[in-house]
């Protein structure tokens, strides 16, 4: 099978990657109706087409936080994407750098900062939680600093821990100990590709910047204990001073819904934020990016940059995001599927299935530069029966 | 299979009891559009989610009719629910008491009022449905006091009781005889945990409260014949009267869907209304709760205290249903299945779950108290092409 | 399993009737899509639920063009019906007598009118089509005026017959001869209930009153030529003249879907007419009869009697009909799968179940008469977030 | 099975064409939301019927580009359509010509100009699209006069060519040499008809008018990789006059769906326009044609002739086109299917479906001509409860 669409590595994920880490990546919170209403929001939105337009010659590259992109795209953090193929993060750095375009490691990732620096030979974007102790987090900003990371996307939509319940009917969260681990391995003696390529050769299965302070355990569960116990619920606005003393590149605020929230992060001087509902993983009900972006470029997008992620599964959808007023997207699931799929080929091929997506949406919309898309390339749907 | 949320109670339950109870429980009255539409329309109600504000403290208690309650919430009546495990009633009114939540017994309820009275520590609710023979309800009004019931539910939507076809379809109802007990027997051979645990061991299979009136017929078909019989079609609001001297402690009016009625019962002296269509098992049809609970709430919520019900599945949708006017709600189907999955170990692992999710709503939309959840935190769905 | 339900009515006939002939009853034209909005529109409506008020004593009878009806409906006429059950419409029109409501026989019933009229002890009403052949139009009048048929309903929407599709994939239409009859013989043959009591014992299987003018050609390929060569496209409101002086009873337009048409009908004094699209049998593509009503009864209403049908599966429907302003309904479909489930017990059993339910949204809308029954009982449907 | 409807036709052409070859006419490009919409938006626009006006003589011809056409439709240009039946445009040609209506061939038409011009009596119309080489244009144009073709069709929607995702599923595109030879192969071995007619019989299995510059490359990955790099992108309006230069016939623009567009079409002289997405296979996403219609023919109806193409299956659908304002329309897979089915008779029989379509829905609409055929004929939908 051909894999020439993002569905399509998909599908090529789910053959390859034991059941609970599919669902892993696959899954939303609850009853997943923001996971949907991601995807089918854009889905839905109707472009308009132009005609007979010289869109012989296209330019589909733009600056994000001074730094040059091909593509106005980085790859969204990803907790755990580094076991989907083996040092998973380290060949999808590689993979974007080929195509011109950020990888943003995350602070859950299974390789370490310094494992990615080493792999990588521009400078990558690194995402933070907010983590009770300060420390540590210190240390963090200090690695990502000594690492040259350009970037920092400070995600502040996980005060707590939204639960994924197909994490529990997989056995990945939820049954601790013994019982949990042999589930998981007879799912993964199911799938030997994968079984070879991350579970033997694909070692230390640790989430590598946090290793140090989980003190040598390294079970899944753990891990889970270790997210619910030490995230900091306290986070609020005053925490981005203290984020601001340690970091001073650009910071970019991941998790705003809200208009107001946005208008907050503008005033405290952040350099860009994320329009972004985790990817429908935390509160689920709330409204898709797609909905929550106007309002919010509109508020607050001569002030900072916005992005926007969240049920991108395509170059038109990409194209779509930038009509409804961001200047950038992250794309998650995409590079993560593509990863299970086929490793750091699988995120070069994604990252060309976007481009070439993006080329035919924008030479049907008569756009030939990024800036030229705007609101102006959605078409208006007039009722069915009205002239 | 680890029992994360209430669907997985439901499925649980499934396995677990003899088809005729699980419809029993499970379905609604005509084509059920009442009951999918109490479902749908709160899983569609948008959430706010607002970042960044401290939630480290979040306090979930409330006050119901003067008692304290650890969450806004009480189990809803349930007839024939205490057929589900053991005793069943006493089972959940145990587990509503671990959470410090208030339990109601129905009418038409297993157990009687004295053997829930003897398995409780604290008062618990006491529902009545109008009976054309005055004297028994006398009786029971009596009875109510003498175990110490808190608070009296007045349940005024069903003057005839609406057919739910299902029932049908499994035997339960229209099916008098030999034929309909032998149907029914086959199936609960098909469930041994039950036929063991219910079955055999849960006797008597009678309707408590009712019993004495049922005259020695223990037949399902004795108590459907007689609720059709014996509920009083000629109930009007005069016979609140009748009630108010019989019961000195708060009254509650359930099964309000009209504002117009709701005004008649402030006008009338009911301490508190429950907006209901009785889960989707009376006239098929009607509104879903949360659209019908907005104006009633407008127009009497300073008046008197409004709790809703129908169609919540998670804490989400408690929180929902707060958010839309009510000051708490009540747990239909939620309890009877985590009943009829695991007893009073369901009912607790369900009322933990609700809480987990309250929790999770309340921090990720910015509220630390229940008093702070109102419709502020229902986001609008603007258009999605419009800014 | 328990006819409880018009769709278990449905369900039964689809088991015991041939093939071609559920499908013939069962489908709509072209794409269905009116067939599918008739029903959905009808589920779509919210009722109004009331509490509290006496509805001991409910009346459901009314009155159609001068005759008391038990309940506000009559039988539509249904061509070929008769083939449902052994003499079928002889069955069906004294289940209607029992219940008390009137029966339409068709021009194309496979009884004539004199064996209805046999069958029948009270008068019922004759469905006229116009046909090229106006001898032949007089002398059928003549008949239904001899046999003391109260009502001619004058069927103005089939000036040419639309395709119903599924009747060319059972081989009812479309194939000829030997091979369509051996088709058809091969699908009675798998309903041998069906081969004994009408293919053995029902005949003659012609169309009782066509069956002069079919000159012996009884094949049902016969029938569907003459329908297309003998019914006058030609028809127009001129014509009503020549209805009116054979016939001085009264009068009723069946098949109206626009105001301008319907109040056409009123200046021409038709007696009443029925909002109607032929069950989606015709033009598919137009408003379901609940969408088409509303601005009808608004035009016409007070000048003449406006009826309705299609879509009604429930007597809640019926209600909804009645709310949306008609004066009474046309039960098509329903009657037909019952008189197929069980001929006239299953007739019987589909008017008691319509009644009952009718008796239940009746009490629960706090209606005990039909004439209470009016825009009123229906709910609007605010905004899901708005107050 | 009797193929009495265009869906029969495409279930027809599904059980005789190889995979690869249905799913190439079936499919759309990328999610395919724009060809769900196609259909679905006619699908719904509703029908207003009249009745009692005299519809006995109907009269559907009427006039495209100084043409009688037996119908209000003309069958659009499908691009290796050849491929479904021996010299399968020769086949259609004459079915067009039975059915008095025209044929347009594609620019990638598996015939030659010379070869369709042979099998057809009366002129057909063509279609172009931008190539780079110029010069080869001229030529195509030479021959296209010197066949006699009246109309020529100018494609302006494909400056790049859309994916198409199902053509990689089914080894059409994308799996060059001999894999995709062979997987090919293997389809067309499971459809030994068409193996035998087409397969064996039906050579070359060239692109008539493009084999020349093919220069022997006969592979159709040979064809893809000739139309990405020959299709222009440059294309834009000053193009016209080129276009003008060279040929003096009527000219039709295909592929508008915005007002702006047309009106530049409308000034710089063309003849026609057609409101067109390729049948959903260029720009995902974009309205459908009956939605984008509207605004079109106000804007521009006056000055040039408005046709529309996408979507339509069925008689009924022509007349919903008509209604929006076309003054005729395009049948794309409609005739693919056909021909697909059963050759020239299955595109005879497909036209004879669709006139019987329209003679109901024009009988029922109470229009005796095309031209009256208006917007009041569409329904106005009234909210359901609204008066
Ligand atoms: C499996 C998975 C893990 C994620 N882990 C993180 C993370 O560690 N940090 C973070 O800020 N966001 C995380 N996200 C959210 C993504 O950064 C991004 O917001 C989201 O995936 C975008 O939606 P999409 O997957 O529909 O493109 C994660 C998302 C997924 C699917
Ligand atoms: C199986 C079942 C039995 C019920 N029995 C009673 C009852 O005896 N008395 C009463 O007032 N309500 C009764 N109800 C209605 C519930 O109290 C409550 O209004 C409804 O279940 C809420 O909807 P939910 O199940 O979607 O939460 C019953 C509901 C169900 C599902
Ligand atoms: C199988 C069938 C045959 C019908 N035959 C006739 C007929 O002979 N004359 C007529 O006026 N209407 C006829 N109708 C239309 C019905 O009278 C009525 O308008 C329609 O069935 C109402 O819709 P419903 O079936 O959804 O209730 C027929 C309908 C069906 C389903
Ligand atoms: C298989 C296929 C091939 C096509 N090839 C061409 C083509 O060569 N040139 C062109 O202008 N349009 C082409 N089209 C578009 C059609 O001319 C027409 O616009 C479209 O099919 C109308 O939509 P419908 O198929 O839903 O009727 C093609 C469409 C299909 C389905």
């Amino acid at each position: 099978m051909i894999l020439a669409s993002v569905p399509d590595l998909r599908a090529a994920a789910k053959k390859r990657l034991p059941r609970f880490l599919f669902e892993y990546i696959d899954g939303g919170s609850y009853a997943e109706a923001t996971l949907r209403r991601n995807v089918a929001d854009l889905a839905e939105l109707p472009l308009r087409q132009r005609v007979l337009r010289d869109v012989s010659a296209l330019d589909l590259s733009t600056e994000l936080f001074g730094q040059k992109s091909a593509l106005p795209l980085a790859l969204a953090p990803i907790g755990l994407a580094g076991l989907n193929a083996r040092r998973g993060e380290c060949q999808a750095v590689r993979a974007a750098e080929k195509a011109g375009v950020p990888f943003t490691l995350s602070t859950v990732g299974a390789c370490t900062i310094g494992e990615v620096a080493a792999a990588a030979s521009k400078p990558f974007w690194f995402q933070l939680y907010m983590i009770r102790d300060r420390a540590f987090m210190k240390d963090l900003l200090a690695k990502a600093r000594a690492a040259g990371c350009s970037t920092l996307v400070f995600t502040v939509d996980m005060p707590v821990p939204g639960a994924r319940y197909r994490d529990y009917h997989t056995g990945l969260a939820g049954s601790g100990g013994l019982k949990g681990a042999v589930w998981r391995a007879a799912q993964a003696a199911m799938r030997p590709g994968w079984a070879w390529d991350v579970g033997l050769n694909g070692r230390p299965h640790t989430l590598g910047n946090v290793a140090p302070v989980l003190q040598g355990k390294t079970g899944i569960e753990d891990f889970f204990a270790w997210m619910r116990h030490n995230f900091d619920p306290s986070i609020n606005w005053r925490d981005l001073d203290f984020i601001r003393a340690e970091w001073d590149g650009p910071l970019v605020i991941k998790g705003i819904l809200d208009p107001e929230d946005a208008k907050e992060a503008a005033e405290l001087g952040a350099d860009g934020l994320v329009v972004s509902n985790h990817g429908g993983r935390q509160l689920d009900g709330v409204l898709s990016s797609a909905r929550a972006l106007p309002p919010i470029a509109e508020a607050v997008g001569d002030r900072l940059t916005v992005l926007a992620d969240g049920g991108i599964r395509s170059g038109l959808d990409v194209v779509r995001m930038l009509a409804l007023g961001a200047k950038g997207v992250l794309l998650g699931r995409a590079w993560a599927w593509a990863l299970g799929a086929a490793g750091e080929a699988g995120v070069t091929r994604m990252l060309a299935i976007i481009e070439a997506e993006m080329r035919i949406a924008m030479a049907l919309t008569g756009c030939t530069r990024i800036a030229d898309i705007d609101r102006s390339i959605l078409a208006t749907t007039p009722g069915l029966a009205a002239p």
